[in-house]
């Protein structure tokens, strides 16, 4: 499955390892129990099954934890298209909650809008899987920041 | 200490309570080890001490644990203000990160900039505890939706 | 042309009708230039020619201007789907400028994303017109809230 | 009257001279009326009279009109704090509209919350004068990014 709209060329061939490295090496993604789903040139999506310990007062997915992703696939989104010697850093963002975040699990899908050599611009929307179906629960508009010259260790 | 710029009347004397009571049936608060500190009209604190497994790759509290509080400030802080009977929802909200989540401890400050019958306008903003003094991490503005008739509960 | 993305039902059969009608006396749209484009359910273009007294200090459209057609957009897009006793308000919106306004028409294209009884959620973005081509200068997402009972005369 | 809530110190001494030169080639703010008021290190006031002109369908201030100078106040206010041959962009930037833009004059007021070498963050919120009392009636949080080796001309 693809989910890029424009075709972009990664500049690092090795983008995808480069990601996967980096996002493992990120205590606050084990502890919470996301993970990586799909990884392509200016898109990343990022899974995060249900656990109570994840959820607010109603028994939801709380909003932290769809904006933690959200954020995550967008910035991993906009990394995939840096140089092997690039870092990134977000910026900020906005996001709107459309849905409680009901279901199996929330899928965060962030798709690059505008690389450039210093800002990337990410759409990050995350979708609750309930019964087979992905509703879309956060639609976030996110900025990021390429830091040349610093590598992600 | 007291935080709010304007002088908010609650509607209900018992705002506190019902602030402490709603935050303590959020596991994902308990999960990160977040806390309350100030309740006041119009005004909230969410506190986050440094554990390791908050933390992004580069060894500072993950974003996502940043915008976890200051969504939470945030809410409660409208919450304050609101009656008995009415619950309260995150609209939206869009965050800036000034400066990376490093310190001993984070600390959101909501305040209300405009209450509402329907929607409530709030500054949220994010201090990281270095060294005794507080610098600023992440600036917020959120909306957030009254919902008469409805308990948190 | 439809540009919708999703099959919205409308409840006042002559939205249309009621949106030109609404546009044509908002004096600001007149005194800049602006004109409705496309009028569909849950979708509305606002097409700004480019004019001198619209630029900024390097010749481009303002992004003033552009923010003024994408909120135009937004706000009409919301209110093709609302019933003929509802008025709308925008309460707020975030735009990121991709690129400048440069070129002979600037178009705004507001799209429904998430319906709803007090708020509605639009994707709103500008295009520039160069030589034929459509070029993305600005994105954004809005929020805005019915105002039943309230005539928009 | 001093808004900046920092104490910053200019790079260039000449910096409000700068800002209004700047300001004076932007033919939209002449177009719509806009003059600009205080120009301190960090802080930078805009001011629109009330003209019909520049009302939406309600006879307020059309909201584009607020954000066209809530925008110009950030950017002018990040403006004072750059190097006389760095230029400024605005990025993004989200905004709650609190009122109707309903009074005599607008006055938008920018005051930077984070200056940076490459990213600005600007709080700058548009007040309307009734009756001699300023009331808000737009919040909002911008980013700006420095054009190093760009003149502003």
């Amino acid at each position: 499955m693809t989910g890029a709209a424009a075709p972009f060329e990664p500049q690092n061939p090795d983008f995808e390892a480069r990601v996967r490295d980096s996002f493992s090496r990120q205590p606050f993604m084990a502890y919470i129990g996301a993970s990586l789903g799909v990884v392509e040139p200016g898109y990343v999506e990022v899974h995060l099954p249900y656990r109570k310990a994840l959820t607010q007062q109603h028994g939801f997915i709380h909003g932290g934890a769809l904006a933690t992703i959200a954020d995550n696939a967008a910035g991993y989104a906009a990394f995939t298209l840096l140089a092997a010697d690039v870092s990134i850093l977000t910026v900020e963002y906005k996001l709107n909650i459309l849905r409680p975040g009901q279901g199996d699990k929330m899928i965060a899908k962030g798709k690059v809008v505008k690389p450039g050599r210093n800002l990337t611009v990410v759409d990050s929307d995350v979708y609750a899987l309930r019964g087979g179906e992905e509703v879309m629960c956060v639609t976030s508009i996110q900025t990021l920041m390429a830091l040349p010259g610093r590598a992600d260790q």
